[in-house]
């Protein structure tokens, strides 16, 4: 197709989502653009080969503002998004679908950096987009471009799973917390911290792939990527499903100093902020070592640290201990007043 | 959880989308209205099993407006518009995952009845839901709901493919056109078709497993849903592929009274209009009856009908035939200012 059709003046309108000839030039558009990472064919589904036995399926939509940001955008979120939540239950990520909703008048010089930064994020954690869907709505109907990508992973190991989960398992972040709050909303709000402080935005796969050959099968019990809802919500969550008290030593938890400073200026508590590059792994003390090396020698985790451990206390809660030895119970919000982050 | 907290005053409030408790509550809420046909596990992916070889994936994000209608809603909607991309393409449609974004304000009985619905229709279909995620956006950030559907099937047969089709075959409608545009338009503007027309949403996987159990195998070249852009361009989209001609006699095209009556009202071609229940199927001579039969014995294709055939002309146009035998080209549109309808 002739690219040169969206000059820098070309912009979204209603009828690229008629089903009628602009249509066609806008999915011609996209998968120009998505190039080799675009397996679908020009059927109503896609049909991909896979190994039997269990598969691994997941969707998140995305409403990221602002969508365009200091190091990535909503289409890298997207991909990082659902290819964490198929990596952390074990599974490899092979197949992502991606559905767009269009804000009419959005620039296509805006979409073609969001279909850019998918088809760079895509190749880097190896999974293919194999079906889309877009939908255009008139202005105020949507605030420029949301997504939504659900994805298909196999499994080459036993899937984990939070029953897995014993009392002295180790809690181990793979880096820091806070930072992708604090990167988008300086920009949101221009506190002036968005270049110190970067999104932390990454596919994660890879760095668990990397743990999964240091250690035997079941060593990792259970990983969740510490997202929306923060590493307060994966904590309440492993502690209500095992029924057990995990405690976290307040002062191991890795936060940058100026995520730090902005929180603290926000008055919001990093514990609560959502990542997008940060997963919480659960682990058998005999493999703790051996995992934190794993996670440091790959630039994803070289900031990892163990922040805390499963209790044997039949107590489903969430304890805070700081460097005096005092403990505090953990609350869990109500609400977090912080939306549109990923 | 207390289903009593959600009163006919409740409504979507930012904090839904928070990840915090209540998330959690509406996350309760989705799985206790989703019944089961809900068979996600609280992980981050849900882990299916499924036969080897090859599978089916197809996405779909639906925007409708308005989001409940008649006999029907966006829900509804979501399931039969992804079922009926899997089926199409000769496979059985298993899982289904399920991403909202819902608007602030959105009363909580309108969430329930959209949920409502999706189970009713995965039910129908004998698809699950597997997975979801829930965004809550601003007021003006959306229109108060949007949904995207994905979907999984598998295959007990070979895959349709429009490679398939040969000059000769005939080209069947399983039903009228024209009516879900309609029955959408008609509530949208006021224009009082809307008790009799009804929207044809459907999901057509049974109907097409009955057609696939009356003819052997092959027969049924090749199938597709009539959605966004309508019967033309699906027309279009076979001759393009398949660089053949075909042709088409206007005076078989099913089309229901009132709907050519209020489509003349709005100066609209129904040959260009959105349905959510209707199939073309492309199928070789020898087996035209048989379709035909199949397909009418069934609910959803009572009013099946021939409506034309590919023809050996080498020339990708889409050709209307009149009652006189004058033949017309049917024009591609370049968009069709009918948004939203699907």
């Amino acid at each position: 197709m002739d690219r040169s059709k969206y000059d820098n003046s070309s912009e979204i309108v209603l009828d690229h989502g008629s089903g009628a000839q602009l249509s066609h030039e806008l999915v011609s558009l996209i998968v120009e653009t998505l190039g080799d990472v675009y397996l679908g064919e020009m059927e109503d589904s896609a049909m991909l080969p896979i190994e039997g036995g269990r598969i691994a399926m997941t969707t998140d939509s995305f409403v990221v503002d602002p969508p365009f940001f200091g190091n990535g955008d909503i289409g890298k979120i997207a991909v990082c998004g659902t290819v964490n939540d198929l990596a952390v239950v074990g599974s490899k990520p092979l197949y992502l679908t991606l559905g767009m909703i269009l804000e009419t008048g959005l620039p296509m010089e805006r979409l073609v950096r969001v279909l850019t930064s998918i088809r760079e994020t895509a190749r880097e954690a190896g999974v293919r987009i194999v079906c889309g869907d877009t939908k255009v709505v008139r202005k105020g109907e949507a605030d420029r471009i949301y997504l939504n990508t659900a994805g298909v992973g196999v499994f080459e190991r036993e899937p984990l799973r939070m029953g897995r989960v014993r009392p002295g398992d180790r809690v181990i972040l793979s880096g820091p917390i806070g930072n992708h709050t604090v990167h988008l909303l300086s920009i949101r709000e221009g506190l002036g911290f968005e270049q110190r402080v970067l999104s932390d935005c990454a596919p994660l796969n890879g760095l668990l792939e990397t743990v999964f050959g240091r250690v035997e099968e079941g060593m990792v019990r259970s990983v969740r990527d510490v997202t929306r809802g923060g590493l307060a919500a994966v904590l309440h969550e492993y502690a209500d499903a095992l029924g057990h008290t995990v405690r976290v030593d307040q002062e191991t938890l890795p936060i940058q100093p100026e995520t730090a400073m902005a929180m603290d200026m926000l008055g919001i508590d990093p514990i609560h902020t959502a990542n997008e590059g940060c997963l919480c792994l659960f682990v058998a003390p005999a493999a703790e070592e051996r995992v934190l090396a794993a996670l440091r020698s790959h630039r994803y985790g070289n900031r990892a640290v163990t922040i805390g451990e499963v209790t044997g206390r039949a107590d489903p809660l969430v304890l805070l201990r700081d460097r005096a030895g005092r403990e505090s119970v953990l609350e869990e919000l109500r609400g977090a007043e912080l939306p549109r982050l990923c």
